[in-house]
Order: C-alpha cells, then sequence, then structure tokens
C-alpha cells in the first residue's frame, strides 16, 4: 500500500525541518507518495492568500499531512488546515527528555484538545462602536467524541506511564453551561468506559503543573485552554524546539511540530528538526506502522542523549547531521 | 479620618488568615471601623444563600471589604463581590522571596488583569440538546479604562523595577473582533501616555515565563487569561499561600489572598497568613496610605527570610505565631 501524504514546509524554518523529516520517512521501509503544498507568508505574498484552495483539497484527500510553520498567517493556514482533514482532536505530548535542559524534567503530560469549536469556532460580532462580542460553541457530540478518543487512547496504554486515566480541565464554575456541559461529557463518557477521570479547574491546573508536573498524565481540554495549557507544558520541558502534535480526523489527519517560523534563525540550515521528525513518528504510527513509528522514537532520544545537537540546544551541529544521525540509528 | 472596612472571613483557613490579617491592622496607626459580614459555604448551608444581600450591600458601602476564601461557592461569592466594589482591575503580584523554595525565583511580574467582561459577563444559553453557547464581551471602555490604570500603575513606579512599561497577552490572532478590540485600545492608550508597552499571544506567554520570567514584568490581559496566567505565575512562585490580590474600583474595592480554603489544615490555626496580610498591605496602599503599605510588606519579607514559618514553608509555627512577629517587627 502507498500512502499519499500532502507536504507544506510553509514558512522559516519549517523549509528546513521538514525536509529533515521526510527524509527519516523515506528511510522506512513504507511506501509514500510525497506531494508538495504551498501555504504560509511567502504564499500569501505571492499569490494573494496565504492557504490556497489547492492546498486545503491537497490536505483534504491525502492519507496525512505534514506541516512545517507559517509566520503571520498562521491562523489562516492552521485552523482551515485542521478543518481540512477533519481534525476533532490535537495530540500534543510534552516530555522533557534526558540530557536536554528542563525547568521540570520530571514533566510527561499528553493533551487532547478539542479541535473544532470552543472560541475557535470563530463567531464574532461588532454590536456597536464599543462592543464586541464572541460566541463560544460547546456541543455534547464534540465533547463525547474527544472524550471517546480519550478512553481509547488510555486503554491502548498510549498516555505517560505514571499515570491511569485522564484529568479533564475546564472553567466551568465561571461558564457553567458550556464549559459544564463539556465538563460532564467528557465525565460520563469515562464513566461509561470505566475510566478512571478526575478534573482540575484549568488555573488551578496552570498554579499546580509547575510545581508538581509527575501529577499529571492525559489532560483533556477545551480547545483555548488546551492551546495554553500545552504551550506552558512546553515551557517546563525546555520550549517548543522539541515538541510534535497531531490533528486526528476520521479519515484523515495533519501533523506539525509546536514551534513556530524561528525568523532568527531562518535559512541558515541549524534549525532543530527533532519537533518535525517526531511529528512524523506520530503519522507513521497514525497510518498504522506502531513499530516503525517507535523506531523513529527511539532514535531521536538516542541522539538527543548522546548525538549531535543544534545550537537551541547547546551544540553546534546542522539541521542535515542531526538528521543524519537519526537515519543513522534507526 | 476613619475608614470602614468590611471584613469577610468565608470558609476554612479563610476564619483564620482574615483575624490575622486584622491584627495586622490594628497594629498600624490608621484608624479603622470593621465590620463583619458572611458569605460562603457555610453560610448557604445556613441560610439558603452563599452571598446575601446585606454583605453585598456592606461591601459595597464601605471604604474596603478584606476577604478571605470560600469553598464550593467561591464563584457565587467572589464575582458578585467584585461587582458589589465596582472593580475594573484586579492586581495580581507574583513575587517570589528569599528563602522561599520557587520553581523560578527570579519571578517578579504584577498581572493586571480585566475584571468585568471577557466570558466572566456570562452570557451563556442552551441552545439546543446538543449544543452552549457562551458570549463573550469586549468593550473599548473597558480595554482602555484598565489600559489607563495600567499606564498610571507604571508612571507610579508600582511595577517591578526590571522592566519599564508593560506587556499586553491576547490572544487576538484568533479571537480577532474581541481581543482585536482589547489589544489595539490598551496599546493605543499606551501609546497616547508615552507608555512603553510590547505585547505576547496568551499561549506563547504560557511557554516563555516558565523559561525567562525575567522578561516580564507588568502584564495587562483579559479576564480570564488574568486568571489563568497569574495562576501559572503562582506555580512559579511556589504556589498560591504567598499571593494577594486586590480588586480596585472607582470609589471603594476588595482585597483577598489568591489561595482557597484549604480544607486539609483548615481549623488546626497552622494557616499561613502571609497572603491575607499582603492583601491587607495592598488595602492601606489604596486607602492613600503607602508608607504604612510598605511597612507591612517589608515586615513579611523580614519574617519569611529568618522569622518563624508555618508549615507549608517547612516550619511549624502556627498563624498566631508568624502574625505576631509580622506586628513586632513593624
Ligand atoms: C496559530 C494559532 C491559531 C494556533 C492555535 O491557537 O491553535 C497555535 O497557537 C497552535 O496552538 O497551533
Ligand atoms: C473562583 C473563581 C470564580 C475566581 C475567578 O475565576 O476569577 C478565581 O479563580 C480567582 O481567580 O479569583
Amino acid at each position: 500500500m502507498t500512502y499519499e501524504v500532502v507536504v507544506i514546509e510553509g514558512d522559516g524554518i519549517g523549509q528546513e525541518v521538514v525536509p529533515a523529516a521526510v527524509a527519516v520517512l523515506e528511510s522506512l521501509d513504507i511506501d509514500f507518495e510525497f506531494a508538495t503544498a504551498d501555504a504560509g507568508d511567502a504564499t500569501k505574498e505571492a499569490t494573494g492568500e496565504a492557504l490556497p484552495a489547492a492546498t486545503y483539497e491537497a490536505a483534504a484527500n491525502a492519507d496525512a499531512t505534514l506541516f512545517g510553520a507559517a509566520g503571520e498567517t498562521a491562523a489562516d493556514v492552521i485552523l482551515p488546515l485542521r478543518e481540512a482533514v477533519g481534525s476533532f482532536v490535537n495530540i500534543r505530548p510534552a516530555k522533557a527528555y534526558p540530557g536536554v535542559d528542563a525547568v521540570r524534567p520530571e514533566t510527561d503530560v499528553v493533551f487532547l484538545r478539542e479541535n473544532t469549536e470552543g472560541v475557535y469556532a470563530g463567531h464574532e460580532d461588532r454590536l456597536s462602536e464599543d462592543l464586541s462580542t464572541l460566541t463560544r460553541v460547546v456541543t455534547s457530540s464534540a465533547s463525547r467524541e474527544l472524550a471517546e478518543y480519550a478512553c481509547e487512547f488510555v486503554a491502548d496504554g498510549r498516555g505517560p506511564d505514571h499515570r491511569d486515566g485522564f484529568t479533564v480541565a475546564h472553567k466551568a464554575n465561571v461558564m457553567r453551561e458550556t464549559d459544564g456541559r463539556f465538563r460532564n461529557e467528557v465525565l460520563s463518557v469515562a464513566d461509561e468506559h470505566g475510566v478512571d477521570a478526575d478534573e482540575e479547574l484549568m488555573d488551578a491546573f496552570a498554579t499546580k503543573l509547575p510545581l508538581d508536573p509527575s501529577q499529571y498524565g492525559v489532560v483533556v481540554c477545551p480547545n483555548l485552554a488546551g492551546d495554553v495549557l500545552s504551550d506552558l507544558a512546553a515551557g517546563l520541558v525546555g520550549g517548543l524546539g522539541l515538541l510534535p502534535s497531531a490533528n486526528i480526523g476520521h479519515d484523515n489527519a495533519l501533523f506539525e511540530p509546536v514551534h513556530g517560523t524561528a525568523p532568527d534563525i531562518a535559512g541558515e540550515g541549524i534549525a532543530n528538526p527533532t519537533a518535525a521528525i517526531l511529528s512524523a513518528a506520530m503519522l507513521v504510527e497514525y497510518l498504522g506502522h506502531v513499530e516503525a513509528g517507535r523506531r523513529v522514537r527511539d532514535a531521536v532520544e538516542s541522539v538527543l542523549s548522546d548525538g549531535p545537537r543544534t545550537g537551541d540546544l547547546g551544540g553546534s551541529a546542522t539541521t542535515d547531521e542531526v538528521t543524519a544521525a537519526v537515519v543513522d540509528r534507526l
């Protein structure tokens, strides 16, 4: 079987780390057919559109898409792309690696972020000169779908080993109807599946995660809460440079490093390809090649612990040198 | 001049730390007339209402109110009380103290949180069996009022010394109309006042604060962002136990420790009174006694560095012993 994978490098270091991830994919014993597509600031400059319809269609019709990063146009690119692949959950693992400086090295959490609604549903109105509104949307169906996924995720042992079940983080003491609905549906699905679920107010979670990350494993959140709390976890493990993510849909998915375009180092060939390579590992796992995904992750961890390092990790290796080392250790 | 101060102990350790803060206020050379009022879980149990009308009225008509904490009913108590005093800004300093264990000891930030709107405006609807909405509200008037306050705050030198101006944290790349309005108004007020203001997306802020807190000083936020990001800062300085807060209105204000009721240690006389005492210091400063406020803060810092400590800070002193030490060093 041949998998059609759309590759969107985007802007800045996306153009360096995505080819690195593709090189790793090519070295695996899996048949990929790669099709490149454009999006981002440069595309907008050239065509007037940050996300051309052809790119949207390509992603919508592929088996999976690998995306790099976009600059100023990030929201115009990534939000429609998540919709193109019909993604209902954004998976964001945040794990500290041995040998990598981290504020909280014991952090090992996976966020499962609702990926379609909340404030991202995007109904905004300018009601007067003075006043604007945004309609935040929460449905039972999306909340339950996310929760079903979370239950499967933990049942399959895909969460960190140190914690059973999951935590649902929300702000239902203030957003009683909307986050109340989210919380109730998520906890009730967990209950139906016999999954051990606890809850935390999102503000309390933000206090407790830095104080003791080891108490959390899988964390299920509404859209914006998942955005902010997973980025907080990124800060605790040493920044965005190592973090992959997956946007999972029913028969399609999109993979992207959590980091941005890093304009300060773009074009120099020194960007850290780890997050993009780990995103590629999530891609092969999603396509059912769990063993190959694990091999990529093991190779990355091995290189992180005693292989060549890019400048952000205190080394002086190039993107290509790190990528070659990963391929070598596969 | 005599100041009428309403004192609401609330639940749990509120009943221990608020009397401690009142003892400190009584030892100052300022005339207070204290009136106690009830609110919280126990009040709801007894009267059916978490916040009796009499308490609301008392707070609304006082010169200032000192509040402790409420349990399950926290939102039913604190949100109306903020409204009772007409508060438009919630001031939340988060500072690590010498000798107190902190994830990031160099943290010294003050959050100025919008205190009336955002998702807290609270218009929620159940539109169908499946779908609920919340209408998030942002006005130019509230955004500008907060920004005016922020400009005065930094002009008066009330922010941390290491950073000029302020940072506005928002999510205007997604909430373009509402947070866009907030962002634009705040930056334009700063510009009018010649205040140096920069901006950060709230998710990026959550990554960067743990990585390098020293780059931030005063941080201006919408309501929920201020809630979550200030609680994150609390985690970086060692928890909620030391953090005071002020809800400032035009001619009234409410002061409260950021911590909750701590049911695990309530009733034992061992709660740390620091956050409540520092909230009282903010109260006297608000009433214009800046020098007295500074004296209280200096006494607290002195006790924290070499005086008796409660259990949460690794000591074995009681609430009363810590309070007596603070009064002693005034
Ligand atoms: C660029 C932005 C729209 C996006 C989001 O908020 O989802 C980003 O922060 C992310 O988390 O991938
Ligand atoms: C209790 C709750 C409503 C409140 C809030 O969200 O404002 C609390 O978290 C706080 O920050 O004081």
